[in-house]
């Protein structure tokens, strides 16, 4: 049997050197998922800072340089760069390479990158469902995406054996790996995390705004539950862009049903039925139960937050 | 000089032992709040169990009993049910007496509670921006108000020595106290909790309902920022549909402001507006810094969920 802990590939090359770049390439280091690792960036800050964190053998702006050699190539950039910085390297690409990417779009991120994608080339979109309210390459982690999804969004007849590696792949940094297509994920990634920094972003603004109420006395009393939706609204203002640009049909369509069911919410309270709150509040109760008994959340106190101090 | 230790109350009355009772009466007794600690509940159940749990001198399910001879009694319960319990307990408060409440909203209270406050006994409601979305005895702890703000609304003509005397205690537990109007109150909660956590039901509701992507999808992707909803969504039902029941007004207005930024919102991804989009988005990030900036929340990512593990 091959050593469980071999090499999956012999040179990834990471475009891209973000929270979720940076990420990659420490888990790529800590777990042993390759033997070398390029990484690419277009800011010229961003490759010195990841030249001197050491998290990558070789470091470049030159996306070329990077791709070259790779049997695994990532674009971890905004999903609306991904089309340029597909056809950037594309040339530079080997046969038999893989090319994937850590968008939270994928039916877009096909359109862009498909076709330039070489013959020989396989193209796997990936989602790894992982990541934190802050930016740039210091603030990656390897064990960033430990017990997270990974999902994969193959397109019709990838071949079996890219796909097996890049499972592989993921698995090693501590991911589970799940398939499906890409218009199912979009809208999946619609409910569970486009229409949440949507609604986030949006309650943020509002408070922000106010006349009778100060920006002062919303920060100050922010404990009682408005805090929480700053941490999602303090995500990458580029990313969440590109992602509501390219992920229009799908947001839209759940923004409605929750408006309606706002609506139908408003409605509860203005006629003062009680029962039927009661019943909405208790529904929901049962959803935290669950993501906390899937291991997708902690059980502690206000996220840990307010864990009894020692007294 | 008094010693600053020295116990503010001789007797505090405790009505209602789940998460904010229990833990002021945890409180009481490691910061020497009080001499001694009356609690009353009208489960038989919670009186078991704070027996079990001995934070209080004095349990019992009759409030008679328990308010007789405090100089603070403080209502623990619901909304809902405090008028109620006021009537039950003000034959029973001894004059000179402070009688307080920890309710989410306040002009509510005050109409409710007011006219059963005997001559004699001081009415000042009180809110510590404080809790979890656990319920219950057993979810308290003594430094939940620790740095966390505790909101006075003393009616016209409140005896100075009796909000001294107050504040006093709520700054002895840990919380900083401000004084505003109870209508200024709930306009203030209603924007930084009240509709925050509406939002947060409503969401988690929307999320449970759809057609095409499954409950069980819905869990297993919820990392990508829909959990943080279902915490909020978790919170005690009862004491939630009474908020809602009893600021309606402010809450109703407070959704309405939410609504039309959401229609703003959602012309900017139809239209493809990416720099209105990037506008928002940037704006958004600044509240978040005031707010870790001014010790409302951590600044670890993901609340420190995701903290790195040791590798």
């Amino acid at each position: 049997m091959a050593d469980a802990r071999a090499p999956i590939f012999d040179k990834v090359a990471l475009i891209g050197l973000g929270l979720i770049g940076s990420s990659i390439a420490r888990g790529i280091r800590t777990y042993g998922a390759a033997k070398r690792i390029a990484a690419s960036d277009s800011s010229a800050d961003v490759v010195a800072r990841v030249r001197e964190l050491a998290i990558a053998d070789e470091v470049t702006q030159n996306v070329a340089e990077a791709a070259k050699g790779a049997d695994l190539v990532i674009l971890c950039v905004p999903v609306g760069a991904c089309g340029e910085v597909a056809r950037a390297l594309a040339p530079h690409l080997a046969p038999g390479a893989i090319l994937s990417d850590v968008g939270s779009v994928k039916a877009a991120i096909v359109a862009q990158v498909a076709p330039h994608v070489p013959a020989g080339v396989h193209f796997i979109p990936a989602h790894p469902i992982a990541g934190t309210e802050y930016s740039g390459p210091d603030a990656g982690f390897a064990t960033l995406f430990q017990n997270r999804w990974c999902i994969l969004t193959p397109p019709d007849g990838a071949e079996a054996e890219a796909m097996r590696k890049l499972s592989a792949f993921w698995t090693r940094l501590g991911a589970n790996v799940e398939t499906m297509s890409a218009s199912h994920h979009d809208l999946v990634l619609a409910v569970t995390s486009h229409l949440p920094h949507l609604i986030a972003y949006n309650i943020v603004g509002t408070a922000a705004d106010l006349e009778e109420v100060t920006q002062s006395e919303v920060i100050k009393f922010s404990a009682s539950g408005f805090r929480d939706f700053t941490r999602i609204a303090a995500s990458d203002p580029t990313m969440w862009r590109d992602i509501f640009l390219n992920n229009k049909d799908a947001v839209l369509e759940m923004l409605g049903r929750f408006d309606e069911d706002l609506t139908a919410l408003r409605r509860l309270i203005r006629t003062g039925d009680g029962d039927g709150l009661f019943t909405l509040f208790t529904r929901t109760r049962a959803i935290r139960r669950s993501i906390i008994e899937q291991g997708q959340d902690t059980a502690a106190p206000d996220f840990g937050r307010a864990a009894p101090r020692e007294e």
